[in-house]
């Protein structure tokens, strides 16, 4: 183990989700550090100081990590060696106005996570708060590695690198996950083995957060391509799932028929959810509830989010009184990896979200996007992707340059100029007034949060 | 005058519409040429033939050419000096179903001739025909001068790129022309003189076929935008027009109230009128007849052309008889203007369509843009035109990227592969079922000009 | 005439060699002005006013303009509508350690006004006093047009962009005038007729300032690359020149040999002259005294400038006495029909230096470069001008990446930096120790123009 | 051990030098495959094969291999899974006309292998044969990997990319050994300890083959810039070797003082040993023999190549008869590693040379550039590397514009054209005539292996 104490930022620190991923991760590695939690909750950050400090008594830990619950975001930034940035911005009921109103104008979302009049009304939301945090660590930890995990990913990191250029700044997903769990079990029932391991798998990644492909996929050094077919076209009617109907009632479960019918058309397979690519797309799989259903696919319901909400709230009462431990290693993040690899601790192929400097040869530069990379001691070097292929970059770009207006319209502190953005969207289909009235509407909405433009 | 006599072919030269203009404008000019007619209806090029030669006996006629109608596309080709490439695919007949299956499926298009399902089964049917076209001209006239008029431009164009990359072409169109009238409209009420002309403007020009916009424009040398904000923000909700209501009556017309609203959204003045920007977008002002309506312009009517094209023929006699003639000069078209600088009388600052090589620095390289171009002896250089602003560049850059992927389709004969730009066409609302429905339709209604994929 | 009076700033505007030219220029063109003059020589500023009002008593002049000498830039600058910077920085001595220094090295110079250990020196020289310059203009004239004639032409531009990048700038030279003339003596001979004017060439020009080339070149509408050909065959050993032996009494007299080689080798037609090229190029023409003397050109010389300084003083009297008067129109100089087509009269289509986006295809983006542009209202726009072939490109990049090092030095002041491009100029031979001794010894010379750096 | 037994073909598998260590490194990995060895000198290939097959008897061997010498080129590529072509065009005693006409010229080259007249000459002396290998490897096996080891590297990657575009190939060196040791030394005498190895340095690599450097170093994941910089200022006039006076001897040894030098100018490490960067760069370290001298290094002479290659070629005897047995692991090429991660047995990070399509930002698409590569199953992808700074990227370009004149001459069977890279190279400082007369000169020297050009 490196033997010098480093110190982590973790803005956001109060998170019962990601939060409880990366201390059960961090917990695996052999990493020496300070984590400064901050959260606009001092609450929640006191509890996973707790929690986290169990950790020091699990046998299992290879960590040597002090958990620090602060009151103040420059706390835990002053002097930091590495910045989680990992928090949401606005209220679970806040969702509710950003999910029904567009329905209410016809245009239906499956997550409103990036891209949508959701997507567009959050980064309104959370980008002013951005631009403090990017303002602090230009001041405060200017040498620092930032790890951004919030969404909208694209536009989070686009102005970080706007208003700090020299930020030594990627973003990293758990993206990925769910369809290489999706490509395990096709490989288990293909091969009929138990034993498969998302790491058997080896690939090429291209695209941007939220909507990225893979264009080579190996399963132990045998290209996969010829499997994945196989399933697509025998299961595209049907769909494909571990355990039929779990789509009916876990909004993250799908049948994966629109990674198939993508697949099917482009030639290169979806490395994101169902839920996630449709909405990246024109109203293709949205159009309507039946539509979504014919699918097979849900969309995020806020009754879902509140229920978990609200289980890890009772669960976070045992994790602090020791009834329950957190594991070491939930393999739900790479985060931790990418610090120890950022530590010197060897080379580590990941993917992430960076700046193109050529990375992705028809994608702008200075554009985000998210490849495979190279990151060793104190540097983190994206690998080269080649191209996209014309049908699914004009998919790409339309977000990558709604992204730029976002900016701008930040930037510039004008709401109007985030409108066309608003307009382009692939899900906007009204017209023009009607566009007009929803986007007025989704903005009073959150008003509260909208104060720096004023 | 150029003494030397050259060789223009002119393919299409039965046209009795862009034909009559470019006759007239030739006959302007000091033009020592033979025209060489082809068309594949040879009544049509060989009254032609008649009407221009006509030209010689008429005291204000500057050339000296003399016309003559041929049999095949190669005798007009031989030897050819320019190239004209003017004519259309398929019968008055067959744009019925091109524009009213997709308003069967709720998809409502204006003119259907660079965009829209109409336009892509355009580019379906006619890209084959291109090709032979530039076989031959690589044989037969590989040093000539091609100008292209035909739509969908920017696919003619980009196909005859790729299949002879030595061509020396460009695209020339009159789609500035109504908008130059209005500017001269606005420009006599604002200063109440009747003395404005076209050429009092000087812009630079920017975007692609159909789709392009001025972001600098001066009258007599002062900067016109000012005044056109000035109108546009009074004339926003009204529209502005010559002639009251004229844009019930003829599809041409329009109140100009979406250029009004795409120059107070961008910032840039749109350069074409009304009914083609509105195809290029989304459907903000082609969602429904009623949405069309309150825009107030109008659709193409397949009964307008058909009643048009009726009167030319039988106005096509009286030219023929003597009863009546063409007058020297329309001012419809650049072309002969273009063909006198080839030839080297002078530099003319004209706007062309051709191969981006830098002159739009943010369009990609290879793409088909449209700008301002230098035309003196024998070279054509585009004038570098800066860059589109983000918005407009996500409208224009889904056409682009679908006009690379309609060339693919026609370059391996495979019209799945154009589907994918059907389905990204920024009008096709249709969810997945219903635009493979109505684009099996439209295939199978053009079927006998698709026999090259087969 | 456009009836606004506007204002023109003339920095160095002392001068009794491009000012008289400009002079003289200005009063042919219907332009209605102010110009303030200043110099850091008032004398010199204060004759030039009386010289420059004198145009006013002249029946062929065509202008309405004051000239009045001011005592501060600031004066000059504030609420300039134009600004012309044409001022040289250290005496005529102080030339001499410049030309003579590198000489004791064994480095033979033919003009080093913009490569070489001279240009090198003198960039380093004149740059302050352009960032001070600069820095006035974004304060007291942000809108003006910038127009810049002094030398070395290609940094002192990329400085400006560099510190107010908003400004609108190009430089202007005169350097194409001596080759149109070689050209016309060609076409003279060739076709046995005075009557040739340089109007009659058209050209597509590409390259950076002092290095710059024809790759189209017609002559009255036909190709002149033949008629070239044919010459640079023909007298490639003995030379062309119209009075024999001119070159061996004045400095600014060639063979045009260098010319001729260099066509022969590449292809394209060097649109300067044989000393500047030879600049330019590996010591292949400036090797020893005796290869300059094969190659039939001459180096400068500080006695001939100063002979000519001598006598221009002298005239100035008379100039100023009325017992000579300077004729309307040098015909030397593009500036003031530049001027005239900013102001709205007319498209004009002449060559400039600015900054690459997109015009020379395959120079780098941010790089100075030269070629045709067109010039309206208010409006400077190059024309794409192609590709440099490699080879000319090779030559050309070095130069150009010289520049950015001489740059950074100087944002830096860092005289460190700018000795890697000393060592990187083609005409360096030395060896590292030599050079490094030749470095100081010249930056010693001129220390007091380095106060800046220290 | 993949199971699957592979093709690789071997051209220039006779050789005693390259071949020798790749026997020994195959040797060392689980690889099965046939190895086809082709040679113009059979007799040399069935030597190789002998000892080749030597290894099988080796307990230390973890490959399965079976060597086979074949009489033609097409024997060996027909369905070949790998190809590698290290061969070299010419006899030894060609060599030296090469090295000693520049210097009767004064011109000195270190090694000649890429750049200087010398590696132009031999460009222009391989070139057909890589042609013919190329054409062969498209029809025979055009889906094999092909790894290239001969030199010129970068004339011989671009060529092959040029005629055959879809080839997938890359360039693989040994040049960053020499550098690794040096580093290793310096560590061992910095920590004082033994026990370093070149693994324990991690770099970004960015360059061309030759000429390429480091920008980040770390030692166990600290950053090694402070200590190479200590030694550079300690050692840069007295040099820092192991064995002192080593570089008298050996050519293959230096001082590092070339190292150092650069370094301490341009703020990066050169990767390569000092005799090849001073080879790339003007004259500073080769201007005279006794400039040579004073950077304590040397040139390569013929008699040394004699030497060694009498020693190789009598211990091949001693090889074949068992006498003596080569071990298993040379350590002195990734060749095997690179084969057995295509094959798919892990993640390799290695440096290659390949075609910049963004890996080096500021390198034109197209060029050949060196950097690191993520190797895995089937898939070779450059890790961006950034931008080289301006100084180096002035150095690097001739070289590069070099490169695709060559190609030029070649693929017109034009040598006037590659005259201009000649001239254009840093070495040649002899003024036109003279180097036209060398041209002449060394061309006629190796006029047998330039049929192709007549």
């Amino acid at each position: 183990m490196n033997s010098k104490r480093v110190n982590i930022a973790y803005i956001g620190g109060g998170s019962v989700n990601f939060g409880w991923k990366l201390l059960s991760d961090l917990a695996n590695e052999e990493i020496c550090a300070t984590v400064y939690l901050y959260d606009t909750d001092k609450q929640l950050s006191l509890a996973n100081e707790v929690i986290g400090n169990k950790f020091r008594e699990n046998p299992d830990t290879r960590s040597d990590i002090i958990y620090l619950a602060v009151d103040t975001a420059e706390e835990a930034l002053r002097n930091a060696d590495f910045v989680i940035l990992a928090f949401s911005q606005g209220s679970i009921d806040e969702m509710v106005s950003e999910l029904s109103l567009p329905e209410s104008y016809g245009i239906y979302q499956s997550t409103g996570e990036h891209t949508g009049p959701s997507g567009i009304i959050r980064a309104l939301k959370i980008l002013p708060v951005y631009i403090n945090y990017t303002e602090l660590i230009a001041e405060l930890c200017p040498d620092a590695w930032v790890i951004n995990i919030s969404n909208p990913m694209s536009v989070c990191l686009k102005l970080m690198y706007e208003i700090f250029p020299e930020i030594k700044l990627f973003g990293s997903t758990n993206e990925l996950y769910p369809t290489l769990d999706l490509l395990s079990g096709t490989a288990s029932r293909e091969y009929n083995t138990e034993n498969v391991r998302r790491r058997d798998f080896k690939f090429n990644l291209l695209g941007i957060s939220g909507f990225c492909w893979f264009d080579e996929l190996t399963y132990r050094g045998e290209d996969f391509f010829p499997v994945f077919r196989k399933y697509a076209e025998k299961y595209y009617e049907t769909g494909f799932e571990f355990k039929p109907n779990e789509y009916r009632t876990s909004p993250f479960a799908s049948a994966n028929k629109i990674k198939f019918d993508l697949f099917l058309r482009y030639g290169l397979i979806p490395a994101v959810s169902d839920r996630l690519a449709a909405d990246f797309c024109p109203p293709w799989y949205l159009k309507s509830p039946k539509t979504i259903q014919s699918w097979k696919f849900s969309q995020t319901t806020v009754n879902y989010i509140k229920k978990i909400r609200l289980d890890r709230l009772s669960r976070m009462k045992s994790l602090m009184n020791g009834d329950e431990y957190l594991r070491v290693g939930s393999g739900m993040s790479d985060c931790a990896l990418q610090i120890k690899a950022l530590l010197g601790q060897g080379n580590l192929i990941t993917n992430i979200c960076s700046l193109n400097t050529g990375q992705i040869d028809n994608m702008p530069p200075g554009s985000i996007v998210q490849t495979n990379a190279l990151i060793c001691s104190n540097s983190v070097r994206p690998v080269t992707a080649g191209r996209l292929p014309d049908e699914i970059l004009a998919l790409t770009l339309r977000h990558t340059l709604n992204h730029s207006v976002i900016i701008r319209s930040v930037m510039e502190r004008d709401l109007d100029i985030a409108f066309n953005a608003f307009l382009n969207d692939p899900l906007m289909t009204a017209e023009l007034n009607e566009a007009t009235a929803l986007y007025r509407e989704m903005l009073t909405a959150v008003r509260t949060h909208l104060l720096y433009y004023c």
